[in-house]
């Protein structure tokens, strides 16, 4: 039924690791799944604030097509919705591919590159706003799915909206036996992974931190 | 009160990068944190079955000490577990540092450096028989922590270790903040993360899938 889905993540300078690595780990052990990884320029990625280097398989200029485009974020994210090249490559490869998804500040390169005009989407707590000025409707929740396109919350929502993502490609069933695989049963120590839930005082402490 | 605190992460070929990535987010943004991602070799490092390549900044065979050591899984980690160097590295870091980490199978790694010998532990819930080769004692949790040593199960459960381990090493408050900054907020769309949830028949996909 997928075989052959051929899945491109977009990476580049200035990308949150997570945003990319919870979808990849969720949809490259899809059955069948062909990803690539692919970044403005083929080799060297440097993310995390330069702390971490990842290597783009291909040069989005040599990439024409895509069953899945997953669009992750990232401060890089600001720069990228503004980059003309990017943003019209992301705009003919949205318009031909069965899925579009964006984790986080993702969702402003689809914006940039026009998929979101009128539509509901989400995105990182703090980036609410940007979304706005591109013409989306923010929305408060962890994932957005609208025909296609797919939006997620900040960083590790991308791993939420992975697993909803894999079980429309390719059933619950599938999704259900990834979600095992990857031992997703979170307990987080805290509750405290949204505003709404972690108050003021944690709201201006994670303002504070860099990253 | 963490200042200058030093955190290497071991990769190498074979490793699962969401084990790597989950604890590198949260670790990363601690204040003071200078991370080094440290693998037998330094140089491109190939990944989730040769679909992503990571650079290692630099060769284990030069680093002498760390404050955190942090071991991710994979199915290289089964190599890993036997080869000496590796092993003897990982023993020396760990008796100098402050704190100890594995994710998944990483714990094979520690187990073949004699960390883990009579001592509880977790692992990926399919590594738990290999775990007790090594005299580990494996429970059925998604983080131990015994003294300074902390243990995740697979793959996502080390978001959720990295974030008790923040609050260890840095306090609460902050490691709120950085659960709030990645927005874990998770709202898996099943409830199928650990064996006993999922039951047999999806028991039985997540055996079948590669990676």
């Amino acid at each position: 039924m997928n075989d052959g889905l051929s899945i491109v993540f977009l990476i580049y300078d200035g990308l949150t690791p997570l945003d990319f690595v919870g979808p990849f780990e969720v949809l490259s052990r899809l059955p069948g799944a062909r990803t690539t990884v692919a970044a403005p320029r083929r080799g060297e990625v440097s993310v995390a604030g330069g702390k971490l280097t990842l290597v783009a398989d291909a040069a989005i200029s040599n990439i024409n097509a895509a069953d899945v485009l997953v669009v992750p974020g990232g401060p890089g994210a600001r720069t990228l919705m503004h980059d003309a090249a990017v943003t019209a490559w992301t705009r003919d490869i949205a318009a031909k591919a069965r899925f579009v998804a964006s984790i986080c500040t993702g969702s402003l390169i689809l914006g940039g590159a026009g998929l979101l005009k009128g539509e509901d989407a989400t995105t990182h707590w703090a980036a609410k706003p940007l979304l706005e000025q591109w013409g989306a409707k923010p929305v408060d929740a962890r994932i957005v799915e609208r025909g296609n396109v797919f939006t997620a919350a900040g960083v590790s929502a991308g791993i939420d909206m992975a697993l909803l993502l894999a079980a429309r490609i390719a059933g619950d069933d599938v999704a259900k036996a990834i979600q095992l695989r990857i031992e997703y049963d979170p307990q987080p120590p805290f509750d405290c992974g949204s505003p709404a839930k972690a108050g003021t005082e944690i709201m201006r402490l994670a303002r504070d931190l860099t990253g």
